[in-house]
């Protein structure tokens, strides 16, 4: 048993570091305004034009420097998937205000499994936007301080640490200490674009370090097939750019009334901003004739140890080669609110992923922890689980974005397919019921909409499947059944609970009698405290009972129990294979069988120490005892405690004071007229 | 909670390793002959020959080549030293029959406190015997088996494993196991001292084959006190070859009777058989000019990479010098026989140990889980601390025999120095009581044998201490100190709550009233049987209490309370902070405080399911809820298991069928009357 100490010091770290709890009452105070909406919501989606290029290029670069001509046709293509997936989205907003997003849609429209599917997809998605965001942000800051390089991956698990700290503390702290990065990055990206676009017309365009490097591996004529693979694979990776657009649609709830109005002006704004930035730094690289590698050894020309030194991103190389090198003031304040705005972005799922566990865990797929809010009115058991899981993925992965990009992309794709399916039936169903012709027009564009939608996120998801299956997306298609499967076995279980513990006519019989058993192992003070317990709950039969371990001292205690002059029995139990368990739980096994109409209760004295380490002096055998005494039918167990000297008074166990007066006992037994008293509600 | 699941499969993978439970009426089955006694006791000291030598030449060899001429005086001073110290542990068995050798003579003669350093040193010891013993035996594996020098650690920590498994199954059968190789060890190193003396008094002598190597790092020219320190080096480290003698004397009640008797012969032929081999095989090593250094590197000469070949051990170079060559049939008996008796000598501090920490346990210096036998009849735990800190010393120290000897050494001789400092007050103690003129001559004669042996043992303390202090042996001069606090404060501990545990008259007073409380979330078979075992327990008054986490739930829990018709008035507690321990414990506390004479009894409705991950689903605050009751006194908390469908009936958690008839439950309670039956003992 943890001892009340580690408790306390648990507590008191917990204290420090989230801060006092917060009362229900002060729920409201955590909604969002859109202006602190923005960069909470929008950070990911937003960020991940920091590496979207970048991806893009990357894949390209494989099939040579020479392939860098489709860039453009891929960016469009990102830019259209982008624009209509915001569109569709915006129809979830208005038709689910109440949140869920994707899981709520796709269940309500295609049934359970399908909602399952979707929500582990989610779930999925949101840790890997936690492990793509911060290591991406981690490179960018690499890129500015190189001599950073080494300890990757310890920053990128230090970033996840502080985001959940922040996050336990409560959603609304966090947006306003997530607001100003976000702005200052989207500004600072856009007054980049705009120089180097000033620059290029002025007839000086901007270019980049990188663009004398060549590429070792070029593998020049690729056509047919493989020309076609190499940009679907180069599509595949822009379309990180999407991936966090489902984010708003599912924290409606966040938002302040009206919060579907809000939530949808909010999706609208970052689709524009997205789609700016992305656009622009694609077709500032293209100019700037940003090359970049998977692997920095591959680049030739590159000056430096290929081994050690990081390569610079194309955020870096851009802002370097705009504002003129990389010592420049403007080169760093890129860079820093780059760095800061990806960390941040992880966020976004911080803020996503619990509250989509809460859904779930109300819909009983998930534990009962996941689903209230804790002392500081955030899901913190959620938050906790988030950041485990990202945090042993970017370990695990070394922090190395390329890698975990591959896992990413699906599970984004899967939810938004699912999604827009889901609305194209939600239409379908409206149309039936609606019959004003104005209406009927609107759902039916709603209707094209989303199946457009629909269309197009599906081709996505096949592209990507079939691309980035072999890097690492065969793990989501993995990770996604055991998620479902595992949803499906909490929620039988709890269902098949909820059915056996519907109260039968059975459950009020009252048992007849009580016959209470003491555990002793001397005649002490704890031993006579139970059995003096034991006899103030005045059973029918009342026996104390040792177990023998050595027979020469259940001589001494015979002798001493019968000079002790104690009003019940011994009963001595032969024990010669030293496990104490057995024959006590046979004993009280065997009382039950007798006498089936009565209840067998076991007292158990048990020692109060007073620091952890006397915890192991005692109490050895009572928690395997316990264990099997509870598969018995009819028998209660009552410990009895004994504070030892030096034991800690209840008020010194708790962190902070109380917080209202305590409360006040109910009134006496009434057997005749039933009572209802609600004590200290409502204050 | 664990789950009985998992305390089942743990108990059966036990029973696969141990064996089944042994019935106490078997102890005496596992009482040693002496021909049992000499390999299980004596395989420390005697396979310590294995690497004494050894270790004296790689510190003569620090200094150079030149300075082997000291290796037959520092060999005498050892042979010398190992004499006396076995023949003044031959005063202490017959002096003290009962077993605890040093321990439990230097308790009785110099205090409590003195005792506690022996047994602190002791406890160091035994734990470096396995270390030590182990770490050189997988050396010897590895001078036959080369390519196995990379699996080093592994192979020791195996070795440790497996010594732990043997042990748990008791100590008869293990005895059975190591006789046999401790035997042919004796034989084919006596047999090979043979061998080499016939060829060098034939006059062909026996050359190892790094009798050609130099040493790189020569420093010759040492004299005064540099010669002298480094003398007493290598001195130090042959005094290895005394480790282990104290064992028999602390095994003595592990001997057939007569018992002391029995031992101070095996004590005896131990020595004789240690003193031959070690003198032996240092003239051997003379003669065969076997050169060694503490790292291969340093050998100018050495064939192979030294980086990664492994070095022979000198009995290595000794049997294929020999016996003509490493690939010889008596090159691998006598490999294989060093190596499984080094193995087999971690076997005597796996018998020592283990008995030690439970005359420690009895005398309340250890943790009482430290006392018992288990059900093999072998004192598992102390087998299991025991391998757990020698398996973590061989990780950190990579198994390197040289470094973990110096931490060896310095335990050994305090408890050895102690041990006869406390024989000589003994004696003088005896010569007060004896007044015959011909015992008198005898303790007089003992008293000098023991004098002598504390003087030169404390000698020899002072060396070692000097020589190996920044070695390592610094960690044993903090280990010893920290064990020694350490025992302290658990006896004080016991004795304190023995003191507090004492029966007083006010502990007989039956409290007035029992004021029940029934913990409810909602009402459901679980809470009705908690209702009604509850009131079958007849409280003067008793109450359901409920925690409101959200309004809108109690009002549902409210109408369905009154609706359900139960007799007992419903207290809501209300939470704002979602932590509902604090209200519960609250509201019971100030049940406490009104109401000082009444007991107050917890009820709390438990679920027992079906496997380990469900547990996860249910019970979540109510261990925290239980440690904060706890604290307060007159309350009883009573669990109420509710066994869900599916949960394991009390016969399936059983690994062993039921071994004897159940025991009978006790006569009717008689308040007048105190009866004391005894069940099913000695059976």
């Amino acid at each position: 048993m943890p001892t009340v100490e580690s408790v306390y010091a648990a507590a008191t770290v917990k204290r420090l570091l989230v801060g006092p709890p917060r009362h229900r009452g002060e729920l409201g105070e955590t909604l969002l305004s859109k202006r602190l909406a923005l960069p909470i919501f929008a950070s990911d989606p937003l960020s991940s034009v920091a590496y979207a290029t970048e991806a893009v290029l990357k894949v390209l670069t494989l099939g040579g420097l020479a392939f860098l001509y489709l860039t453009p046709w891929i960016a469009l293509g990102v830019v259209v998937l982008l624009s209509v997936v915001v569109i569709s989205y915006r129809q979830v907003v208005r038709a689910y205000p109440q949140g869920g997003g994707s899981y709520e849609v796709v269940t309500d429209n295609l049934g359970r499994t399908a909602g399952m599917v979707v929500a582990a997809s989610l779930m999925v998605d949101y840790v890997m936007t936690v492990a793509v965001s911060v290591a991406a942000g981690v490179d960018n800051l690499v890129s500015a301080v190189p001599s950073l390089y080494g300890a990757r991956v310890v920053l990128s698990v230090g970033c996840v640490a502080v985001l959940a700290a922040v996050n336990l503390r409560g959603v609304r702290e966090s947006g306003k200490a997530f607001a100003a990065p976000t702005y200052v990055f989207v500004a600072s990206i856009l007054a980049m674009i705009a120089v180097g676009a000033i620059r290029t017309v002025g007839g000086h365009p901007p270019v980049a370090e990188s663009a004398t490097y060549g590429v070792r591996a070029e593998h020049l004529g690729l056509t047919g097939f493989a020309l076609v693979f190499l940009a679907l694979q180069g599509f595949s990776s822009g379309c990180t750019a999407l991936t966090g657009v489902e984010a708003i649609s599912n924290g409606v709830p966040a938002f302040k009334p009206p919060k579907a109005r809000n939530a949808a002006r909010t999706l609208t704004a970052m689709g524009l901003i997205a789609i700016t930035m992305f656009a622009g730094i694609t077709w500032l690289a293209m100019v700037a004739r940003v090359h970049v590698a998977a692997d920095t050894c591959d680049l030739v020309g590159f000056r430096g140890d290929c081994a050690v030194d990081p390569q610079l991103t194309v955020i870096a190389q851009l802002a370097a080669s705009v504002f003129g090198g990389t010592s420049s003031p403007a080169f760093y304040l890129i860079q820093a609110s780059t760095a800061l705005v990806l960390v941040l972005a992880a966020n976004t799922a911080f803020n996503g992923f619990p509250m989509l566990a809460s859904i779930l865990a109300q819909h009983e797929l998930l534990p009962r922890q996941l689903r209230n809010r804790g002392d500081r009115l955030s899901f913190s058991n959620g938050i906790l689980a988030l950041a485990t899981v990202a945090g042993l993925l970017l370990i695990g992965y070394r922090a190395d974005v390329d890698n975990l990009l591959h896992l990413y992309i699906l599970g984004v794709f899967t939810s938004f397919t699912l999604s827009q399916i889901g609305m194209v039936r939600h239409w379908n169903r409206e149309l039936r019921q609606v019959t004003v012709a104005g209406v009927r027009t609107q759902v039916q564009v709603a209707r094209v909409i989303n199946a457009v939608g629909a269309a197009l996120t599906g081709l996505v998801l096949v592209i990507v499947l079939v691309t980035k299956f072999t890097g690492g997306a065969y793990l989501v298609v993995i990770a996604v059944p055991v998620l479902v499967l595992a949803m499906r076995a909490v929620s039988r279980h709890y269902a098949s609970v909820r059915a056996e513990l519907v109260p039968t006519s059975h459950a009020r019989l009252l048992p007849s009698r009580v016959n209470s058993v003491v555990l002793v192992t001397a005649i002490n003070e704890p031993a006579l405290r139970a059995i003096g317990y034991a006899r103030a709950t005045r059973p029918a039969r009342l026996t104390a009972l040792m177990v023998q371990e050595d027979p020469e001292a259940t001589d001494a205690l015979l002798e001493a129990w019968a000079q002790a002059d104690l009003p019940i029995p011994l009963t001595v139990l032969d024990c010669p294979y030293r496990d104490i368990t057995r024959p006590i739980v046979e004993y009280v096994d065997a009382l039950r069988t007798e006498n089936p109409r009565e209840l067998v209760s076991v007292f158990m004295p048990e020692y109060v120490v007073a620091h952890w380490w006397q915890e192991l002096l005692h109490n050895q055998s009572a928690l395997r005892l316990k264990l099997r005494l509870r598969l018995l039918r009819g028998v209660m167990v009552t410990s009895v405690p004994y504070q030892l000297a030096g034991a800690p008074a209840l008020a010194q166990t708790w962190v902070e004071p109380a917080a209202e007066p305590v409360t006040r006992p109910g009134p006496p037994v009434s057997e005749s007229r039933p009572e209802v008293v609600v004590l200290g509600a409502h204050n």
